[in-house]
């Protein structure tokens, strides 16, 4: 199976249904600014998650389609916001929403957004019953979506974070987000309670590993950028799961050394590179790679109460295809 | 019938329930920048609009308390957003809450109370079927305040705006607010059919008019401020429903007075007043005036099929006391 293909597949197939729902709609300056980013493509694993976990429950993905849309709807507009308070000016290759069409209209685009989702919630061909625990979901995952970015931007001026928070904290921020993806595919697909309680415990912990995956990648990946992002990283203070290992380990001499250089802005390259020996040295980087590793594992461990298909064998690989891939 | 106590009565009970609600919650520094400005007070208008058309259909109040609480929520959520497009420093006299905590804490806070409005929602202890009926109305007037908030946006930045589209920028930015809190408090309170139309006919037009009045009221208010309120108004190009008239009736030379003068930011005091005497002389200001009172006329006409009652008493007098205040 070509993983890349079954999810190009699914991406095109969610494209064509999104373009149609962001057709039109008055005033054009507010559309066309809510439009600009879920239009500029991006990979669609949101919507990839639900459509796949209601194939895997044999459902009927012509019904899931409201929830997809509302899913990369609100994807979007917390990249909308989130791209404000970082003041980041590019995304997908694109200036970013506040950089193109200035930051009022990027707000009220990404709040735009955000009530389109709901309106796409509202098509969801299913009974009024499934509807509210479909949308009574919703409701829960964003809040804490809207908690977790302000967790971690809370852990940029705290000096020490346990493991525990920092897990807290990418749970809240991302992996909520594929844990109601996965199991209201399954709800609106017809699952079994077994089933849709299987597929819950795959999108929580696969979207924990990819996100630590993604530190670990940051870090791992080629030297040559060692430089950059990841003395940018250290001179912030980022509160990877690699620095929050090291931090929390770190004694004597090492602990001197982090104190000195990790979140120093004026840091020199000599300095971030003793950090990143550092982190070599107490093994930070590969507990982050491990803990990734595990929490991939416990997801495709979830999915071994659903039957033999396709497209259990898709979530499988989609499982590993995230941490098979180069940054 | 005091108005202002009938009012305050149930700006009381609502503040109780709102508090209550806003208890609590994770990360507090998030939380704190939600509750800043809900729990700063107000009038609590379009919560009382919600209560008293509950009760004027004889509905029961507790009902509709979910409703109220999502209702100002959204108000305070598009306040927060606001005040941060506009570069607003003060709000209910205190710093707003970008000022406060910082302006990518004050676009979660908004996004925050944003979804605790939805979760508000669900707190309606209604049917399946009504719950829907009101969510999707819900989402349809927040849709339409977004649409407004651009609409407004986009006007400062055109020459000139016919009456057709400053009504509709009105209607979206502000009167859908009243026409869905008058109509969801009947429909939340079993009213009729014909009672659901009659408040939600009652909420458009009170909206209106209550918009238009402040315009009125910004330019007819004491003299002696003239020089501040009206003066930057003028040199901003606000667009008014007085200057909306004004620009599309005035011809010849006094029409090469406003393209000179409206919307110069460094138009002397003289000049100013130039403006004002021409909207004097176009009759722009009673215009203005007795447009508002045709809407608060239709608003209270609307009210006819109510059955006699204390509630329908309130709503007529309501509709009157928005045109009585001053600034």
């Amino acid at each position: 199976m070509d993983i890349e293909e079954e999810l190009k597949k699914r991406a095109d197939f969610f494209n064509t249904q999104l373009e149609k729902f962001l057709e039109g709609g008055n005033p054009e300056s507010l559309y066309n600014a809510a439009r600009h980013l879920p239009l500029a493509g991006g990979k669609r694993l949101r919507p990839c998650f639900s459509l796949i976990s209601c194939e895997a429950v044999n459902g009927d993905i012509i019904k899931v389609i409201p929830l997809t849309i509302a899913l990369e709807l609100i994807h979007n507009f917390t990249l909308i916001h989130d791209d404000i308070m970082d003041k980041s000016n590019l995304r997908r290759n694109l200036p970013t929403v506040h950089i193109k069409y200035g930051e009022p209209s990027a707000i009220n685009a990404g709040d735009l957004l955000f009530i389109k989702a709901f309106e796409s919630m509202h098509n969801m061909p299913v009974d009024c019953s499934i509807f509210k625990n479909i949308e009574f979901g919703f409701v829960d995952f964003i809040k804490e979506i809207c908690e977790g970015q302000q967790l971690d931007m809370d852990f940029e001026n705290k000096k020490i974070i346990n493991e525990e928070e920092y897990i807290e904290m990418i749970r809240k921020k991302t992996a909520v987000f594929f844990q109601y993806a996965a199991e209201a595919g399954a709800i609106v697909g017809g699952g079994t309670q077994e089933e849709i309680n299987a597929l819950n415990k795959y999108g929580i912990n696969a979207g924990l590993g990819f996100q630590i995956w993604d530190d670990y990648l940051d870090i791992s990946s080629d030297e040559s950028t060692l430089g950059k992002d990841i003395g940018n990283d250290i001179r912030n203070g980022k509160k990877t799961l690699i620095a929050v290992h090291c931090l929390n380990n770190a004694t004597g001499n090492d602990k001197k050394l982090l104190d000195k250089i990790f979140g120093n802005v004026n840091a020199t390259d000599k300095e971030i590179n003793q950090v990143y020996e550092l982190f070599k040295k107490l093994k930070s980087i590969d507990y982050a790679k491990n803990t990734a590793l595990n929490y991939i594992n416990k997801a495709k461990n979830a999915l071994d109460v659903l039957p033999e298909s396709n497209a259990k064998q898709i979530l499988l690989e989609l499982a590993d295809y995230s941490i098979k891939r180069k940054k």
